[in-house]
């Protein structure tokens, strides 16, 4: 299964940058002096690029939720109970969470996928049901998920990504639920980018000053007891990771095998890229960073693979809700690319010195 | 005239906390960690201040774009020629411009504003018909505008803001058009933050560096020229300004009297308001400053007022354009606070440690 992962990681290539040489050639003839729209138009380029189709569409939006629990939470590495993920479950199911709102705002439609909830949903309509596990074991007394299961939750993804892509999808955001996650994906960061634990980890949901300190000891008592098997991203990800992290990494991969853009959200979903990057560089290429978080290890993950996102209005809630947010900056950009007059249609002179 | 605009100005006070702090304790019941959405929850807290009541709502929304033209433009200071003005005035009115892409995909109303364009319309419908002078003086040689011709397009801007809240109006944004404003923008800045000319010039809508030279030079020739009527924020307006900034600065006082909150566009529409601050600094309360423009004077111009915006994305077009997309995320902002469960309402637990 690992195998597998690897080989359909590696056979994704970086995009021609024909297609976003053809978006910029339209932009140039638009009413309104050249590059000024700025990265609104850059963002448009790039989903020409990612479509190879000059005529870009992000009509068909959707939000993935994936949903899992953390062994390490017992260890009081976060401002909130374990049972806050199956009941925030329910709550985007119901439509009271900022997920929704903000979907619904954008027009995106929500998806939940418990992919290791420590609860029983017993079929729960609306969910999408593919628990791998019931939450990774203790990763500070060894691996949080073996390889299968490692492989498993990746595969979720993957096999989500197919059916989005089957579906005629043309815009997704990533988005996670799971009590303890920021925890994981500090231990991803910090193993991954080969940094200080202390430079990656932050408040989460909001713990106190001194309850930091301890998920700094708990980080690092993991990467301890885990070294021999940080060998590698996969291995990493298996380590260190979360189901939930694990899913996005999967959707991430098989969201550019398939070649549709993907809002990356913040701290969890961004380490979930990483992850993606790092099995092949070529995935960048794919993915839009939706937001700045205000975790202190999302800034540096996004400077180590040198991505400028979106926006950055100091959020810190996961679920996606960056992700959405943005969805409405990149709708309107190819709104601009797609309804603005030509200088020609418009009769308005161009520049004096053109 | 002026000293009817000064004492309009003068009369409005800095907010109430109160409602800021109500709409503050809901976002606290909403469920998500206390201050997650950052920048959002602040916007919403603004809003409900600006309108005195906890309930928050942006339904009806409008852009004003005044147009003026600009006598220095006759300096070759700009990329376009002067004729671009009412060009683009017609491209507004036909829907092509970015300006219009932007407001429908927001759901924003279009105003268009003749306060001083070098052409005649003949009473063209679809067009606010309030030409105080077809543009301004060149300022390299004395006034652009006298005091009568000031105050009459400060006045166009305040009688749109009370149209405006006779029409329950929830949210303005600011645009512009007017061939030669960064050049009378630079001017206005320099003056009022004392600054050096150097510091606050860019390329405008495209200059060539060599051009921004001879832009920096007629602007010191217009400071040295006028730098006797430079006494108070009023007079710098009038002695520097455009008719459109005018315009812009009525209307932002205008707003603010009526409790609108507003947009403000980029580095035109925020010499406008730095003319506004100037005369009463309670004013910066009413409005939202909407993204960094790429033009240098308007970074120094935020940090003089001390205003962060919203977004910051290279963008360099003017028309309202930052502060129409911005409106998205401010409508973002106002659905989460409106719609989102409480923790009560989706029995979701609550912190830990609370």
């Amino acid at each position: 299964m690992k195998t597998t992962i690897l080989n359909t990681a590696g056979a994704i290539s970086s995009l021609n940058q024909k297609y976003a040489d053809l978006a910029k050639h339209r932009w140039d003839r638009l009413t309104k002096p050249r590059g000024s729209l700025g990265r609104l138009e850059d963002i448009v380029c790039q989903i020409a690029a990612i479509r190879e189709n000059v005529s870009v569409n992000v009509a068909k939006k959707q939000v993935y939720i994936f949903a899992g629990d953390h062994g390490v939470a017992a260890e009081g590495v976060s401002a909130y109970p374990q049972e806050v993920t199956p009941q925030m479950v329910l709550n985007f199911l119901q439509g009271g969470a900022a997920i929704n709102a903000l979907s619904n705002q954008v027009g995106a439609e929500v998806k939940v996928i418990d992919v290791g909830v420590k609860h029983n949903f017993n079929g729960l309509a609306g969910l999408i049901h593919k628990k791998v596990r019931p939450g990774t074991r203790n990763f500070i007394a060894g691996s949080a998920m073996t390889e299968a299961e490692a492989s498993a939750a990746i595969g979720v993804g993957l096999e989500l990504a197919q059916y989005a892509s089957a579906e005629g999808v043309d815009l997704i955001a990533t988005g996670e639920m799971g009590v303890g996650n920021t925890t994981a994906s500090s231990a991803i960061a910090a193993a991954l980018m080969k940094c200080d634990v202390e430079a990656v980890t932050g408040l989460g949901a909001g713990l106190t000053d001194t309850a930091k300190k301890h998920k700094i000891d708990i980080i690092k008592q993991a990467l301890a007891v885990n070294r021999e098997r940080l060998t590698d991203p996969f291995n990493i990800l298996a380590a260190l990771g979360g189901l939930e992290i694990a899913g996005l990494c999967g959707l991430i991969i098989g969201g550019a095998l398939h070649r549709i853009p993907m809002m990356i959200d913040g701290f969890i979903a961004s380490a979930a890229a990483l992850v993606a990057i790092k099995l092949n560089p070529a995935i960048q290429d794919f993915l839009i960073f939706a937001h700045q978080s205000k975790e202190p290890g999302h800034r540096l993950l996004l400077q180590h693979i040198g991505a400028k996102p979106i926006l950055d209005l100091e959020m810190r809630l996961g679920e996606g809700s960056g992700a959405a947010l943005a969805m409405s900056i990149v709708a309107a950009a190819v709104k601009l690319y797609s309804e603005m007059a030509t200088f020609e249609e418009a009769q308005v002179s161009g520049k004096r010195d053109a």
